[in-house]
């Protein structure tokens, strides 16, 4: 097979229908961003729709926003913008808190449907919050009442037993981008009487998601990621309808009642999903997340998520034909359906490579111990993009830039 | 006694220390604002941060911004910023999430110290999320580990036995003002071995707190009145040095982690007050609220109180001396000293005289069932504005004005 070109990979960007999106973003000028993964970019909606509330919600129209900019209906109107991307009906996703604090909202709901079932059953190489949020739980509850099991991803399907309560998995890997089956795993742990909770940070606004269709009990998500809502921006959350009749959550706060505003002593929960919301919505961070997820209004996932499959595999291909790279070995699938939007090369000095390759102007993240992650968020990043960071790449590794002692100096945050 | 006239109260203002702090705000014209209790005015250095914050460092720097511009120290300095305003050493004080979140967070912290204490003790007119999140938690834990008795303010004293594990108070009432004595209070319950958790929402900002001095265990409190940074934003916590060696919190996420970067799947708690954060920070209103701060640089919470203190008084004497608001009742103390910067006016109708006086420029708030709420900003508001909101009352309810019927309806947050 030719090599590809530069060519052929301008090429695809003159074909891809995504590419009007990235007119929708302030993108930095002489950077190429592979951490939309991690922080997407900014989009331009936000900058105005801050400045908005900033100036005339808050700075003259003060307290009246609550009611007259529909302030306290935020968490349910971002909520069902996400919907649509998750494959959820309305009124089963919420926006609030973080992703740690709406896990153990979920966990304490859902082991209060599961009566004589102790174990939460995860992955042992999840995300480390999610685990943390199990065993705080477990340290208050007791582990009669709520025991973390962690297992190898080989290993979940053999551990779904009676004991199990929960599983709760992150749908795609953080480090390596595999995507678990949501449908099939959902269906197996139904089968023994397990609730499922999917934690979809690195799937939502990249991935096609079904939610109700896989009969999917619970889930969180993160909207920093590809859902470019910008630093830290509140999370959502997901509870099937079948549950939300008979559920509690524990952390059952003044905006989770059903008339917050009767300063009723007694607390009764909201009969929706507005029940999972605990204290005063963050108005600034979620309007900017409003405002984000109309960059979504008419994208077609689908595409979405063809074009973060032809993304990683040009990365791919290219690195395969640049013998520079031959020293990183993929940690992610080679196969593009078994992976989300990010590629991880693994080498023992990822952290002083990636940041050789931030010096140079490609932004990825280092995640430890020895992962050099890239992703590839398809609503502003062109294929040409890729081209040049793969050789920026090849020169850094060629050149032994990485070896220079100030890359290897550590930060607080990698 | 003369009664008191506008050129008597105009003379305050030339006096008045704090009348140069007003500048600092961008203030909504031809309004008069005492609402700050319920949400603060706009300093206008928050919305020069915000902006950096949007342009330059999210959407210019990205996911540098983490340590080159310190978003992943923010809940440190802002905590450090606030520790000055209640009587707090460093290292006790942290910013992060809601009160209601971060009530959880001390309850199961307290709860874990007190081995065979059940009971936490309140006042059964607390704002009402401090109860839900200890109804929430007594839920989840069963009533033979956490119980909650509410009982009037009069009993509480007498309620101090050796079941209560903690007292949870509001230092000033949400409604009527009151302030409770933090440090005889603290000091009772200390020697009947219970531990105090105290909610400043109505005091930080307004109120010379000395936490340290009256040996408080924790404390929570609010960002978004008196502190001005914006509508939902994040709320801090303190928690006593002598506690934080050996305290553990339910919520342990990935932030409180003594290395969050590390991903380690075993949760390893910070050594200092960091163990209490728990999702990623959320930057922009974070970065608010440190801009919104730094308006408290070099005041002395002194003349804020005095002047809180006699700007309530002038709007009582100037009541007293208007026949037309005999029809209002004070339910606040009439000792300045036992009450906050706050006035609570009961009548049966309160809520469609406060849209009457909203209608007219005067914003305050309703509390149900029949409170006229106002609150009295010592930074931005002027003894003059105090004099023309009670003229604006006046005309109010002599024309009966407020019985109009577009008065009436209620709206989704009052």
């Amino acid at each position: 097979m030719n090599p590809v070109t530069l060519t052929d990979v301008q090429a695809l960007d003159l074909a891809d229908p995504l590419a009007r999106k990235r007119a929708e973003f302030d993108l930095p000028e002489h950077i190429i961003y592979l951490d939309g993964n991690s922080l997407g970019c900014l989009p331009s909606a936000v900058r105005t729709r801050v400045t908005e509330v900033i100036d005339q919600q808050w700075g003259t129209d003060l307290i009246k926003s609550w009611n007259t900019h529909g302030w306290i209906d935020l968490p349910v109107v971002t909520g069902e913008k996400i919907a649509r991307l998750i494959g959820a009906a309305p009124g089963q996703v919420i926006c609030c808190d973080s992703i740690s604090v709406n896990l153990f909202k979920l966990l304490s709901a859902a082991l209060g449907l599961q009566p004589g079932r102790t174990v939460v059953l995860s992955q042992d190489d999840n995300f480390p919050t999610d685990l943390y949020m199990v065993q705080g739980l477990s340290d208050l509850l007791g582990s009669h009442r709520c025991r973390l099991l962690t297992v190898c991803a080989e290993d979940l399907e053999r551990q779904l037993s009676s004991d199990v309560a929960v599983l709760m998995l992150t749908h795609v890997n953080f480090r390596s981008g595999y995507i678990h089956d949501m449908q099939r795993i959902t269906e197996l742990a139904h089968s023994k009487g397990i609730l499922v909770i999917w934690d979809l940070a690195h799937s939502a606004g990249v991935l096609p998601l079904q939610l109700d269709q896989c009969q999917v009990d619970f889930a969180v998500g993160c909207t920093y990621k590809y859902l470019n809502a910008g630093p830290g921006a509140p999370a959502f959350l997901y509870v099937a309808k079948r549950h939300l009749s008979h559920v509690n959550q524990a952390l059952c706060g003044w905006m989770g009642h059903q008339s917050p505003f009767q300063f009723s002593s007694e607390y009764e929960g909201a009969p929706g999903i507005e029940k999972f919301l605990t204290g005063t919505p963050p108005v600034i961070s979620m309007s900017a997340l409003d405002a984000a997820l109309d960059v979504f209004d008419k994208v077609d996932l689908l595409e979405v998520r063809h074009k973060t499959k032809r993304l990683t595999d040009l990365f791919i291909t290219l690195a395969a034909q640049t013998p520079a790279l031959d020293v990183l070995s993929l940690a992610s699938p080679t196969d593009a359906d078994q992976r989300g939007a990010q590629l991880a090369w693994r080498h023992a000095n990822a952290y002083a490579i990636c940041q050789a390759l931030i010096a140079e102007g490609v932004i990825g993240d280092f995640r430890a111990p020895d992962i050099l992650r890239l992703g590839f968020s398809p609503l502003y990043l062109r294929y040409e993009d890729v081209w040049h960071s793969v050789k920026v790449l090849a020169t850094i590794m060629e050149t032994g830039r990485w070896q220079n002692k100030k890359f290897s100096q550590t930060s607080k945050v990698t």
